[in-house]
Order: structure tokens, then C-alpha cells, then sequence
């Protein structure tokens, strides 16, 4: 079972970023070709044929599975980066994170109006990056049609803040 | 031809990050799932069956189309990080960026020596970045047996840095 094997490959270290957090560490899944298919495969099947036009990924972490996810459903990738990394005219939106703030931009043409979009990142949270996410899709028109992320840390009750925008939240992971 | 698809997608974005450079974009490329493909596939072309065990990718950009080919080959992929980013334990290297200066760092554990690694980064430019990734994999007992970049900027002469180290240097669109 995917579930099984991502814990077994995700390793805990402690006191980072900060003390006091336990931080889960993808590189092992990284480092295994297979389980990486088996990431994807997971994400495909978890999307039961839903209508997804396009896969935004969450700079740094969500470029990973996340251009692979829309290589693999032969979509577009657009990507939500930091302040100051996009090169075109940007959109802005502010979002506090589960250790500080940071503000999020993505490119004003990113997308077409009315195109469903799922968010990804490797790693649900609070949810204060992905909220920061879902208002940019939804500023310029997009339709945020679902989320999909390898890891979720339930008990900072992430989804919850999620599911006002939509219900479709693909974890693989669960804590 | 992939080099004239590539261009014809590139957008030239004038002043950024900074005036007087020309920032190549690649994020209309990672709008066309089948150019996205065909880069995957021109790269493993250009590797002429070449034994890679490794691909290591450079944050931010590095992580889109590493973790691709990583996949495509069926090898690990390994995240080439700026300082403070990965969670385990470290070692580093100072590099002298186009634009300013930074610390790469790359798990102690990522490689098994004696793997040989392919470096890869969406874009060479003066290879200060990739001479310093270059130092990382060495430290750590890897060997560096080739680089992949989408875009090289030859007028910068980051080819001529890497040589020394491999000659073996796959670019797909230059300038």
C-alpha cells in the first residue's frame, strides 16, 4: 500500500526548521525511482477521471511530482513561487506559513479563465501556503477543482481550511 | 527540431531580475505537456545509453525537469539545495551566482561513492551554481559523469568552467 511504503521511506528529523518540529523528510522517496511512479500512479488513480486542465505547483518542493503529475496526465504545469522568482507580471498574495510569512506570486497569464486547476505541494500543513495559492488561481480566473499533496499532517487540521474551496483533497500520507 | 520548439517557446523577459539582463522563461514550456515530454526524451537521446546511477537536480528550477529524467531512466534523483533548506545533515559549498553569491548544500548521505552522477539545471549560464554542485557530488565521493541543461547561455562561456570536470554537457536550446 502506497501509504505504508511512503512512511516506511519518509524520514522524521527532529528540530528542524526550528526546535520543537518534526520535519518530514521526502529525499528517501526521492532517491526510489519505483515509489516515485508509484507516487504519481496513486495520484492518477486517487483523481478517479475527474476534469483537471492544469497542475500548479508550489515552488520548491511541488515542482517535483508536480510537473511529473501533469507530464503524466499530458496537461499544463504552471508554477506559484516566492516573491521575486517569476519573471513575467506577477499577481501577489500574502500567506503565513506554519514557521513565518512569505508572499506567493504566480504569473498573471498562467491560466486561461475557467480552467480547473489542481494545486500541488509535497506537503499539507496549516494550509497557510495553499489558501495563498488558491486566491491567486482564483484571481485570475482559474477554478480550483482540487488539491493533491504526498504528505498530510492532519493534526494542523489543514483540510479544513481547504475544503471551503473544494472537497477534492488527494493526500497519500496522512499523520 | 527540439532547439527551434524550444526557442519558439522560451519568452525573453527584458530587466529581470535585474536591468540590463534578459531573463530566458521557460514556464511556456512547461505549459506544453508534449514538449515536456520531448525534452525528457531528447536528454536520454543526447546520454547515448551513457551509465548515469543519479540525477542530481539544483533548486528551484532544476527540480521540474531533474525529477522527470530521474523517472524516465528509472534512477534516483537527488536535490541540490541553497543553504538551510535540507533537513539532515549537510555539507557545503560558497557560489558565485550571474547575479550575487549563495551556499549550495547537499545531504551527506544522498550519494554512495562511486555513483556517477548527472548534474542538471534548467539553464547554464556562467556554471558558477554547477561548479559548486560539481564540488558537493565530488565531496561526497560521487563522480560527476555529465550535465544536463535545457538552456545554455554559450555568450557566458559556462561550458568552458564545467569541462574540466566532464565533457560531457547536454544542452538543448542555446544562445
Amino acid at each position: 500500500m502506497i501509504s505504508t511504503k511512503l512512511k516506511n521511506a519518509i524520514r522524521d528529523i527532529p528540530d528542524f526548521p526550528k526546535p520543537g518540529i518534526i520535519f518530514k523528510d521526502i529525499t528517501p522517496i526521492l532517491k526510489d525511482a519505483g515509489l516515485c511512479s508509484e507516487v504519481i500512479e496513486a495520484f492518477v488513480l486517487e483523481m478517479k477521471g475527474d476534469k483537471i486542465d492544469v497542475i500548479a505547483g508550489i515552488e520548491s518542493r511541488g515542482f517535483l511530482f508536480g510537473l511529473m503529475l501533469a507530464n503524466r496526465l499530458q496537461i499544463p504545469f504552471v508554477p506559484i513561487r516566492k516573491q521575486g522568482k517569476l519573471p513575467a507580471k506577477t499577481i501577489q498574495e500574502p500567506c503565513e506559513l506554519e514557521y513565518g510569512s512569505a508572499i506567493l506570486e504566480l504569473h498573471q497569464d498562467a491560466l486561461i479563465a475557467g480552467q480547473r486547476v489542481m494545486i500541488h505541494d509535497d506537503l499539507l500543513a496549516t494550509g497557510g501556503t495553499v489558501s495563498a495559492a488558491t486566491r491567486l488561481v482564483q484571481k485570475i480566473g482559474g477554478v480550483v477543482a482540487g488539491y493533491s499533496f504526498v504528505i498530510s499532517l492532519d493534526f494542523l487540521n489543514g483540510k479544513e481550511k481547504l475544503r471551503g474551496d473544494s472537497e477534492n483533497i488527494i493526500t497519500l500520507a496522512s499523520y
